[in-house]
């Protein structure tokens, strides 16, 4: 179910670095280098399986972006938050 | 060295599906699903290791989009191109 604007702010409380914007969440993680930044977007993918719930990914040579939404509801859900959640834990 | 617009022009020419514009070489593969977009990511990012030229990658469930551009010539080389045909042989 799609969540109400204040519950998302109300959410993103929790979480480090997050934004909203555009009608998705989304982070840039920076990382030292490509080689550092490619072994997070796959340990992402691994999530995004698991959870069979996917960001769009822009890989760069020192940093990843995650954007999050949920296309079926057209805006974000628990699922996103789930989602942020864990790939924060997966940077390290 | 920075190639002129039409230098760029006349190169797209022997490259299917890239276009120039914002500065930089784009072209988006689109994949049946997330698996096999995330193969073609890691494909990339050996020829980019290879010829330590990085492309911005863009990873969706369906589609990766690439965008080349030679960040310390502020503009788009030969090597933006030698990158670009090497990701289309990848692709399969």
């Amino acid at each position: 179910m799609r969540l109400s604007e204040s519950e998302i702010r109300e959410r993103l409380k929790d979480l480090k670095g997050w934004t909203y914007a555009g009608g998705r969440l989304e982070k840039r993680y920076p990382f030292r280098g490509f080689t550092d930044a490619l072994a997070f977007v796959n340990r992402v993918a691994e999530i995004a399986e698991a959870l069979n719930h996917h960001p769009d990914v822009l890989l760069q040579y020192g940093a990843v972006t995650l954007m999050c939404l949920t296309h079926s509801e057209n805006g974000v859900t628990a699922k996103d938050f789930d989602l942020a959640g864990r790939c924060d834990a997966a940077a390290g």
